[in-house]
């Protein structure tokens, strides 16, 4: 199953058969107060300079979002995206709670976007998923519903098809579905991540559609949050993710190792590739 | 599925349900010039702080191994599993191709032992499952036989299962073998990983038995082979893999980590006491 989305100048295919897909993820303003302060002056020089080192640090796609309590997003979120653009190349997923702040952004969008998110709660549905429809895009499904994130595995699991069924009633093809499957703190329950891994394995197995993840949550309130996070990474990747949400400069070697292990990586060649280019940057 | 083996204190049980099982590899002289020029002299003195160090960092069972071409295994592996015995409480795993050595070192241990190794090739079978009925052991089998070991994924399932059929028709209950897929250089072929990954899986789903692994041979010839070992491990725990041989020392925190995830380690105890005591050697 092919996922495709695009800028203006470069398409990228999610595809188990592929490497990994990496979605940056550092241009939020979530736990992040100089970006947030930044984003309500309407200060936009640190999203540039975060868009130009997630590229460069092997970012495949950009998450933008710029939502907090204080900010107008709609007005925000496409000159955001406008502010991105002028500096990379990659295609985007616009990422925003709000409709109408997506629609704005979408229409100074330049490509086919990834669109973030739709969950299986009724108004969501209702309101994201003609969004697709009219603009072409990809979307992130959440299964997530009116009654929050179910701790179990198959009740994710039908959300996912929910969220599909319903795209389907409009035409949306299930190739423009992207899954997340959600990743809670391991933490607070010690079941947490494994009910995330076995749902993503059955929607593989069921679904069989492409699928995300932003895999930080899930190190929360312990020790040593990086090792967590690299396991963690590593199988959920194996498991069925193949465009995980990241901060790319922290996750690519991990990634890179994971796909050359999951034989995504012939010749090792950009394992080897993502080494020599840490050695160059420890050198500098 | 619960595999039973016993020193003359200690009892270990491998299940699915439980904490991971290491078993320390470092008591073995392939690659390790200094052992190997000790093991011939006779001198048993690394062994035994092997032992104590392995134990010390975590190692659940050991793995003992004196063999090399010039060295009387008949003769020398009772003495280093005497030795072991002497400094340390964990059960063993008797390691070696020669079946009169391991026979001379089961007799003198004391407890249930694990037998390393039986494969797919009819001498294998008929020499070592004797043995492992006879002393009431555990044996770990190899997915390997007469023409080597299968890059095919079913070939290697097809030896578990004629391993565990061969054992029962001598009365060897399936909780007494533990699989081990094998594990292949991913920098020669780069499916290597993933057909040892599949395997792994079909062995669980199929069969339900406890596996091993020896997971460092994966990252032969490739830079930053850490890396590439930690990722590997906690895969193939996540698909199967319940009592890996490693380095106790290097892989403690990464499978501790992977246990967390994998829901094994009731509110974290394990892996915060794992991280603790690291904290502590790194100030000592």
């Amino acid at each position: 199953m092919e996922t495709r989305v695009s800028s203006a100048k470069k398409e990228v295919i999610i595809s188990d058969k592929r490497s990994t897909v990496l979605i940056g993820e550092r241009i939020n303003p979530t736990g992040k107060p100089k970006l947030a302060a930044a984003l309500q002056a309407g200060d936009l020089e640190i999203v540039r300079q975060e868009a130009i080192n997630q590229v460069k640090a092997g970012a495949d796609i950009l998450d933008v979002n710029v939502g907090s309590a204080t900010v107008d997003e709609v007005g925000l979120l496409p000159k955001a995206v406008k502010a991105v653009m002028e500096v990379v190349d990659v295609p985007l997923c616009l990422d925003s709670a709000n409709e109408k702040a997506l629609e704005a952004a979408i229409k100074v969008y330049k490509g086919k976007a990834l669109l973030s998110s739709v969950t299986g709660q009724e108004v969501s549905l209702k309101v994201m998923l003609p969004l697709v429809k009219e603009y072409k895009t990809a979307v992130v499904g959440l299964t997530m519903d009116d009654s929050g994130i179910p701790t179990d595995t198959a009740k994710r699991v039908a959300i996912a098809y929910k969220i599909i069924n319903e795209a389907a009633k409009l035409g949306i093809p299930k190739e423009d579905i992207i899954i997340d499957c959600l990743a809670m703190t391991v933490g607070v329950d010690n079941r947490a991540a494994l009910a995330t891994i076995e749902a993503i394995r059955k929607v593989k197995a069921d679904l069989g559609v492409n699928q995300t993840l932003g895999a930080s949550n899930v190190s929360f309130g312990l020790p040593d949050r990086g090792l967590i996070n690299t396991i963690f990474l590593a199988i959920v990747i194996a498991a069925g993710v193949n465009c995980p949400i990241v901060d790319a400069a922290k996750a690519l070697p991990l990634i890179r190792a994971t796909d050359l292990i999951l034989g995504r990586d012939q010749y090792s060649m950009r394992y080897i590739e993502a080494y020599r280019q840490r050695q160059k940057q420890q050198r500098a």
